[in-house]
């Protein structure tokens, strides 16, 4: 039998309508829609002003579509960085940022933390052009908090800051004006099936590009800044995209505007805490995380030891398929996604049923 | 009214599978499954041995999932390029393979020839490490036959040969070893949604990619041909891929399969046939490449001249959708995709209805 509640941190499961929304798709003949025609453009423009009201994401800003977030690494990288980045580095996916810098040939520096923990006074060395924060380490459930991640703006205004938000959009409250590029993927809090990244920048993006560039310096072909740019301003992508995603994302998001940010991000905050809860008082399964001002809200991680298997076979006979943990954590750790589609009915099951378990 | 059967050259009409393959794909929960999952590590063997099947790809040559084929002419020039590719120019799409070179910082050259014509005696200039060969160039319709593509081989045992065969896959009866790269995306002969591309290398692009390596020349990062072959030998990709278009792009093959590559290509043949037969005759169409011997069958380009928006018209009140001419040949050409989802029937009643055209 499989699971009908998916608690893993992605590709997760399905916002809950994105099924209905693909059989729509089909009876209009979305999936064979040419990507130079206007109701392309329609879509298209559908996501993103979607994703501005949803996210709050002010003018100035500006949303490229790409193949995933593990692309928008590469390209913030090629397009913003001519030699120094400074990473924030906690877990596998901010370590990744910054060896993927590495990869391109540029000279990345970072500070590490522990798995498992944040980050108190960061000094950023001079010379960093730009500032790789992770807002949610999924392999850890770590997330750094919203001051934390503003205050770099003011300490440092030369310094680009980008941020990874792949595990958290669309809870976080951000204020963009303290960041110049966000990013992530919609197979996590979206709730759609992987396939699609979604990356933000501002102005100060575009001119960096621009700089390199006039610097004879390659930054990429079809997935460049100036090339990514020129098509999003009429709505369209330089490559074929992935059209039937980003229709369906548009469809989520206007889903999600019903629902509302407010309740989204109320809901997610019940759930994270009564689970949170549930762990602080259980036998067997413990937060990862321990001091809570970095304890994740969208991707809890439980220390589960040797009862890690056990309690993944007892979830499952409950009907719920819970997250393993990462690489070296996959024996000892168990993750729970936290997204817009998990109801909170389904968390007051997953908590009632850890807290049932006795081993 | 949407026409029911739509002939433009990509995303093409979807392969008549799709659908059905999706929905089997919502019930089992393809879209939230794991990319690190046993069972996908299972879906993408059947994809990647499906397409071997098919296309007759032989062993040494391995299949590696990316997000398009526009993202494949970057990896191709960052991974097998120090400096200097050579690029056979004969319309919108072989040229901007030749452009990427240019935006990679190599020195590409060319050999240009006139839209709607191929080429005759090609000379490679001395230093060339790539031959970029489009079989069939989907802005024009013009095919590159086959003992043309081939006998490069012979001629550059040096060079490295790379053929896009984005609009032509699965008709063409290929000679890999005469190549060390094929790739192709599949919202066109597969019929699937876009968003997901496939690329074959052989050993010598491996070699190729970790001797730029060596010598310090960044060859990309999660993309990299390394790393891409690293996770394709165990069936997996570096990034969360378009899970949910590997899984409907294997069951498409299998069905291709069991129709038969021969078959397929019989009725490519067929259908292509009478089409060109069609427009020899008609008064108001007539086949844009005019020597039969770069005829492309799977694209076939008519120029309609001041009929070009009637004849659309005409055709869309029967129920069919034509291509537009591309580019600046928008109003003067129309396009006609021949996959294999378009059966002997609908080119019948497409030939029927250009005939029956009287302007």
């Amino acid at each position: 039998m499989t699971p009908s509640i998916n608690f893993t941190p992605g590709p997760s499961q399905l916002y809950f309508t994105v099924e209905a929304h693909i059989r729509q798709a089909f009876k209009d003949g979305i999936p064979s829609l040419s990507h130079r025609s206007k109701n392309f453009e329609i879509i298209s423009k559908e996501a993103t002003n979607g994703l501005r009201e949803l996210l709050n994401i002010p003018s100035g800003y500006h949303l490229y579509f790409t193949g995933s977030a593990n692309e928008i690494w590469e390209r913030i990288i090629q397009n913003l960085v001519e030699e120094q980045s400074f990473h924030l580095v906690n877990g596998a996916f901010s370590k990744r940022f910054y060896e993927i810098a590495g990869l391109l040939n540029k000279a990345p520096k970072k500070i590490e933390a522990e798995n498992g923990k944040g980050f108190a006074d960061v000094q950023v060395p001079s010379g960093t052009e730009l500032i790789a924060l992770t807002h949610n380490e999924t392999s850890t459930g770590v997330s750094l908090p919203l001051d934390f991640l503003h205050h770099f703006r003011d300490k440092y205004p030369d310094a680009l800051i980008a941020v990874d938000a792949v595990s958290s959009m669309p809870y976080p409250d951000f204020d963009y004006s303290k960041f110049d590029s966000v990013f992530f993927s919609v197979q996590k809090g979206f709730g759609l099936p992987a396939g699609l990244g979604v990356w933000i920048v501002n102005e100060r993006c575009i001119a960096k590009a621009e700089h390199l560039l006039s610097k004879g310096i390659s930054i990429g072909s079809y997935h460049s800044i100036p090339s990514l740019h020129a098509h999003a301003i009429k709505n369209q992508t330089p490559e074929t995209p992935n059209v039937l995603s980003i229709y369906v994302l548009a469809k989520v998001v206007q889903d999600m505007l019903r629902r509302g940010t407010q309740t989204i991000r109320r809901e997610t905050d019940y759930k994270a805490a009564i689970l949170y809860h549930g762990l602080e008082s259980n036998n067997f399964a413990r937060p990862f995380v321990s001091d809570q001002t970095f304890q994740s809200k969208t991707v809890v991680v439980a220390d589960c030891g040797d009862h890690t298997m056990k309690i993944t076979d007892y979830l499952i006979s409950k009907g719920m398929q819970p997250g393993d943990g990462y690489g070296s954590a996959k024996k000892s750790q168990l993750r729970f996604a936290n997204f817009p589609t998990h109801s909170k009915e389904q968390f007051e099951l997953l908590v009632d049923s850890l807290t049932a378990y006795q081993g």
